[in-house]
């Protein structure tokens, strides 16, 4: 397994292929930093004996440790330790871990490749193991690509004006295919591997929109384009939250992208394009249970500190919230450890978490999302949003005056004061705050995609049956 | 085991301590029919072939099967098939099953006794022991008795003007004690035994409030109140859900009640009587993750089968209804799972469920409550409030008027519609739709008593030390 | 005008076209009592010099003082004083007083002959003058009848397999029109007058449903169907609550009636059948600025008084949630007044009030009306549901225990906490608490009606205009 | 009246007394500029003679007209003319306008000064018109200067171990006072004058914290502490938004700060510092009515041109959240409106809204702030968090990528696209969003504030006075 330094290497070797702010750059970037140092931290406690348990597993392809994120789940145990891997590392880093997306696109795929070779006679799965293999080998880093631009929304992939709006396959050769489109998301600028899948179902004259690969990030044809999202950064009064962060988002354009066969998991079978998705997804939710969990954390434990510095910790409206925004975060989890219970084995031995009690989980996280930040808000009140720089509460010749004003409780160092307001100020109106909205929200699938799952897996005629036996409707 | 009919057989020859309207009647009273036929279900699945694994279980302490209601859990697949057991009992009988008290609270007490006498040196647990083999070669019903009437809620126990406001012993005999109080609720004309615990915590000096027993139902001294409910009824369009209800809410009044020594479970080790409502309170609570997602499968089953009587069955904000409300049923299913994977043997072998998790599912149960007859009254709009009654309906001159109006879906027979929002009208505005608006939302623990039980329970500690980290405070 | 003995004796003397659990029945039978008296209140506080200001008006017909509830609003004042009458008039009858639709209905059908009449050179304007002024000086009451059974809710009324869903001309004579349907809802047990109006838009080939007119409320081939709502009762403990109530919901069937020219006020002009129903809806809808604070003021009080008999009036949840209630009051209220202050008059003279306005009043009642009964539910808490009969409490040898147990407050003598506790129970649990979900839910349109109304008199392109300039969108 | 040049030219030759990032800078310093020019908006729009009406009044101390933000209202019309020109002025800059403190400062004062005097027969009414003039001629701005830190949320203000956590004064002398103490919030580095009010009430032993004045923003001894909120800012497609900003929030510290007699408002009558707090308190929440509706309708616009542009106009549960944003947004507007037409003058003249509308509006404002900000989030999904920046867009060898891949509707020009996502992005997830969440929720006053207000306005007597009513108590 890699240590953080030789993941970095690696990462840096690769070719420039990042636009920001109209320029090309590397992936040292001092952007990106923050992020980087996410991922470091996973390969860090996969090294460290404390976690060896948690972060890393046995592969059954070679017997040998790996990584638990580049580890397929073979059994129940082995989903919940992955819920609780997700949740310890978000917890280190505060926040989204960015790490998970990999091991769930690894997973659907090990499902989906042997369910399509068994109705297609196809081979996808015997190559997927080998490039599994590959990947637990060399310790490397992929994540999840699953959004498609989609530009006219109310039209199917094959109906767009421009037929790009879907990544789709614009050549078939003999010794791979040609594909182009774009894919939203991912952080791409951070990964080895770039792994796609469709988003949706799709019909049979969409077949050219069922594709699933991988590719190396710094593949020919492919382009990275970053929006830069500003981390909180200290000069003097540095904290853990400081050094981590998500840097960018992105859009990853594929311009004539060759994929070798070795290296493609579903091309043209559209019947399970749909399949794909809701496998890669459901997996993905599932993750949720694990870092929704530590976000909400965080939430608990600033609202409680926030209130002890103001000496109101026994609050009766503070209490209230804190056990609210705790059974929320309670039964996220709960939810995880269910789906985890209820998991079923596919027919590639990957273990398959229940659908619809992970996907009620990440819709509760998605539905509870703005209220969590609306409560510590409320907590906090003006506090943060006009806490002053560091440099000027340093400051030699003004500084105390704010060092006399920005203190609370009389009994807790002003110094503190001020770090756990920067904290609340970063976690709530940072402008990386706003990229917590919009991951909390939709990461995963937004709430209405929970909705539509829930139902597309729930056995109504069941639960009409029951109020027909009561009405006495035959 | 017993037969439904034993189960009556034996009721009805109690002695006639019930009042209701000012009348003291018997408890074989018309209205309390549904009730006891509630009851009575429970005894019939234990009974039934094809319910054998989930209605009865092997006892401890004889190795004979016994209901499942009388069986403190002793695993966490005992834990897992109560909250089953009781799914399929409400879902059964439409509605709450009344029966689950009584085996919460002897799981309750059962591990009560042995801390008990672990601590104090008493000898509580062996004659619990007794009691409960007792219970379950008799195979009798108990249920859960805790709630007191309180008086003034701004003072303790022993500080009310009039002492009997929280029950206490009155007097230690050398044979047993003699208490006075009154319980509220417990469904106490339907059981064999009623068992009494303290309702919270106590102080050193409300040692008298201390006190936890079993007396039969009809013992000296005991009188119950009933305040009526009224059940949906049929004369001619007869239905499943109209042979079960509640048929009566009540207080108990204990006057000088005396208690032999071998039924008494607590008696004056105030230290215990907040771990003892604690207790009684989780199992109970427990229960409700089984109870409530029955629940909420009649009104997602009522709000689908409307929607198709009415053709709106694709309608979008139908279907966003029923995943959430869908979401919701999971959640509260999942806590009750995640309760009982997590959940640890006490000393006396007695499995207890995870206490965060099940105080969770609770909540989220409680606080959802009006959202789902809010739901089905949205979704169901005027129809059933104005249901003509089913005389009319059947009227041989005038009745065709309303089969031709109350018609909906041509296709549906108009029977049918007017089963369908009869049983609507039955679960949203009925007299018994009242009762379940308060049982649903304070049985077990009202929202804030499980607020507080999270809050008692949670290591708000640990959170507050995860952001210090974060922010680097030391 | 009339005395309250003068309705009733009138009342009482039409054709028992009425039917109810299989029995034809007359206007005198006991269930209708208590709406009898809602009715009677209206009549004598016109009668009361005390309120002569907001119940009585100056017909501008005849200069002569008529009853409010007769007379269209023919300024920003009127609007105003109808708003504080209906709230004064629900605040005495605690709850619906059933005597606003008449008015709401009589306003809408002045508008609207008037433009038709203008549109379609008609002459329904002149005729509904007559009949208004007819009504004024008998002092009658009529009511709103607005919904048809709609039958199968995915096609329209012509496409309806029985084309008598919704309410029809069958038949076109010299002297009047024969019409057939029925109509839901309305008191019609307790009018004088059967007002019908259609209940939504028409397309052409749906004419024969744009209809409308008066008839007297026993008219050959009007039957009345009749569904009970039990109303609290008392024997003892009497109390004004009690005298009031709902009695029954009803459906009215028009088979072949006769309607003469005169009082036909809509009949095959589809175009205005839309604004028919805007407009009954849109008066009716403002009526629910008063009559909504009032019943909020009874939760407000309700919760405020158990907190003071639970000695809890300073907990500060308590507080928390008289003021969220108390904050939707006045904004439904202020609704209503912004909705008056900006009416504009119609052709007829009759003021309308701004539709945006008033439907976000009705619309903000509708989707608050669960959380007010969840919120005394909470602090109710269990008290209520099993509060014993009253014949119980009173009992002679009994009842002792009752009067001791039901104590709360030491200095709040216990038979007032028997009746708060009696009315809070009658407000949350009973049978006709069930009625006010449903009323207070869809009456006079449901949520989903008042947001379709307000954005189909949005100006949402101003919004989007707003957004594209600051975006620098041309 | 002044220009908007003629306002920054004084504004800039104000001495650098403010601090930001550790520099000492001064106040046309780039990271103000956007706000200056909010203010600067309100000087231009009072000369623009099609916006006479609403922003310029006519002055009743002078008879000559005055910007309409230095005219404390004195009429029913005045107040709805305030809350209009605060909505139309927010609507323009496309967010706060920051402009309304000022008046609703010096409103309140000019109703307190005159209160005050009365009760304690001092002068300060006659001085404070004599400066109100000296405001109006000159054109002068000042806004809100309320918030305390208050150190311990214990105890009182003479209660804090730093008697300065509230500011206070330190010696009384005989041409003025000094003081000493901070004020956070408030636009400091903006304004002409910096008008201090007490932020809540006082005891009898608080009475040096019961001071009000006004002070140039640049007089000795105060120091201005900024901690700067970076606004969206465009370098190739520009908008309108980008002109505008919060550009930094503020601590102002004073440290023995002269202020002569004749600017001196309150100085020791404790008794009337809870009422200066409720004066300006309300008048800034009657300033929401008008400014919370322009934001919505922000949230209106966009939400609706999103769905346009995904072609996803017509889909119901998109309609839907149009429509209850709408209705909130209409509420609040209502509740302006019914607190203006009920104000009642007071001695001074000037009109005082009903606190309790005004209240209620502001709550509905503070407690859907969030909702809004989730429901743009939801339909905006993914996009805006990951727009690429405007220098890759228009790169002239990749741009075309994005061009193509941005791109939705086809019939809508992608760069209109990228302009509606960018503007969504600044709205949602920007540093300065994370701003107008924070002054959303506490401007004016956080939720529970206006909770403490609505009850201490309100008459609970009388609404338990009708409960008791109903039920029979006497």
């Amino acid at each position: 397994m890699r240590t953080d330094e030789e993941y970095r290497k690696r990462l840096y070797s690769y070719k420039p292929n990042i636009f920001m702010k109209g320029e090309r750059i590397n992936r040292d970037h001092a952007q990106f930093e923050p992020a980087v140092n996410l991922i470091g931290e996973s390969y860090r406690l996969a090294l460290d004996p404390e976690y060896q348990d948690l972060f890393t597993a046995t592969s059954h392809l070679t017997g040998k440790k790996v990584n638990r994120f580049n580890y397929p789940p073979r059994s129940v145990d082995d989903l919940l330790k992955k819920q609780e891997a997700t949740l310890l590392l978000s917890s280190r880093v505060g926040g989204c871990a960015m790490r998970c997306g990999g091991v769930d696109t690894l997973s659907g795929l090990s499902v989906l490749t042997k369910e399509v070779d068994e109705t297609f006679k196809t081979e996808y799965h015997p190559r997927f193991l080998k490039y599994l293999q590959y990947m637990q080998d060399n310790d490397l880093f992929t994540s999840i690509h699953l959004t498609d631009p989609k530009g006219d929304r109310s039209v199917k992939a094959h109906e767009q004006v421009d037929r790009d709006m879907y990544l789709r396959i614009v050549e078939k050769k003999r010794d791979g295919i040609v594909v182009n489109g774009a894919k939203l998301f991912g952080g791409s600028m951070l990964v080895d591997e770039i792994t796609v899948a469709p988003t949706r179902a799709m019909t049979d004259k969409d077949g050219d929109y069922a594709v699933s690969f991988s590719v190396p990030a710094d593949q020919e044809g492919v382009t990275i384009f970053c929006k830069p999202v500003a981390a909180p950064t200290r000069k003097h009064l540095k904290a853990p939250i400081a050094n981590y962060g998500i840097g960018a988002e992105n859009i990853t354009v594929f311009d004539k992208v060759f994929v070798p066969w070795d290296h493609v998991w579903l091309c043209g079978e559209w019947q399970q394009a749909g399949r794909a998705a809701f496998l890669v997804s459901l997996f993905h939710r599932s993750s949720y249970t694990g870092c929704k969990p530590a976000m909400i954390d965080m939430f608990v434990g600033a609202v409680a500190l926030v209130a002890e510095y103001n000496r109101l910790e026994k609050a009766p409206h503070i209490r209230e919230k804190l056990a609210d925004m705790s059974a929320t975060r309670e039964l996220i989890h709960a939810a995880g450890i269910a789906g985890a219970s209820k998991a079923k084995p596919s027919s590639s031995g990957t273990y398959v978490p229940d659908p619809i009690y992970i996907n009620a989980g990440r819709y509760h996280a998605g539905v509870s999302l703005y209220h969590e930040f609306e409560t510590l808000a409320d907590v906090a009140g003006g506090q943060g949003i006009n806490l002053p720089t560091e440099e000027d509460f340093l400051h030699p010749e003004v500084g105390h005056y704010l060092q006399k004003y920005v203190k609370r409780n009389p009994k807790v160092p002003v110094e503190d004061v001020w770090r756990l307001f920067r904290l609340v100020d970063d976690m709530l109106y940072s402008e990386q705050a706003g990229w917590y909205k919009a991951a909390g929200l939709h990461g995963g699938g937004s709430p209405i995609m929970e909705r539509i799952t829930i139902l597309a897996n729930y056995d109504l005629e069941a639960k009409k049956k029951i109020i027909k036996r009561l009405a006495g409707i035959r």
